[in-house]
């Protein structure tokens, strides 16, 4: 799905946080609410959804939309998040991400229970990593990724090529 | 405010993220749809919103409360991030935390528009040193607070006492 509309709102601040990358800022759409309401009927809206059991929304930005996707669906939402931020007993992967490596971690709780699929909504997509990790932790715990849902895909750099999961955008590079 | 049904959903956990600070954790709330919507209704309601023109959330489980209540409430929604986050000229303060010392940052831009009553939201409110450091931005900004939504308070810590602007939460220990 492709909204130029939104699209005109996204800024874009080249060589941020590092040379050669092209940081797309999504905060402008945030800071108005008929375009966040409208940003997040769209996603809301994917097919998606309709088979997931909960939501794994990425620290942090990804939580600024995975949040009100949960509370409009009325499905769990629970946190992929940086290392040293949750509590108790975690599932962690590291990953590589377009700049530097980190990891993420879930918590056992958050996965000890009966749902099996989940959709990971983040705010950009753009080689997969922050994803891909998300998804190896996911199923290292048993559980079933139905798909991904982002407000921002950078094709070029053809991040969605890692998955076999469908995943649908809302503006596209 | 004070919900004993939400607080039992709140987990402790003893000497995280150091020796001596007993952290509690929402995310079991944010797991169960039920009681998310409760607390986003719970914090929705209160009076503060009413005259705040803009909503300020904090990096980053503040990310996961104020997108929902902004989007509730059609108002603006600004992110107060941590160092290397946001892109473009920021707005910056430093602050002490409960444990270790950090900064936040809001966008110039974010600010640079006929909002000028802003309330801050927050997922705990512990000695109070970020909603401070926040408050110390917008103010710099020429802003005003117009008060501080948090979902669950540390009343021991008594950060409350350092804000002259009104201050909810909704679960307090």
């Amino acid at each position: 799905m492709f909204s130029s509309r939104l699209d005109k709102f996204i800024r874009s601040y080249p060589n941020f946080p590092k040379q050669g990358i092209l940081f797309r800022d999504i905060m402008p759409v945030l800071g108005n609410p008929e375009l966040y309401a409208e940003l997040i009927e769209n996603m809301v809206s994917s097919p998606i959804f309709n088979e997931a059991e909960a939501i794994v929304s990425i620290d942090a930005r990804g939580f600024l939309l995975g949040s009100s996707i949960a509370l409009k669906l009325s499905k769990p939402l629970i946190t992929a998040r940086k290392p040293g931020k949750l509590p108790g007993e975690l599932w962690e992967n590291s990953y590589n991400l377009e700049y530097g490596s980190n990891s993420l971690s879930i918590q056992k709780d958050a996965l000890n229970n009966s749902h099996n699929k989940f959709a990971i909504v983040d705010d950009l997509l753009a080689t997969g990593g922050t994803v891909e990790c998300v998804s190896n932790i996911l199923k290292s715990a048993g559980k079933q990724v139905i798909g991904l849902c982002i407000a921002i895909e950078l094709r070029e750099l053809n991040g969605r090529s890692r998955f076999s999961f469908p995943i649908d955008s809302q503006i596209s590079y």
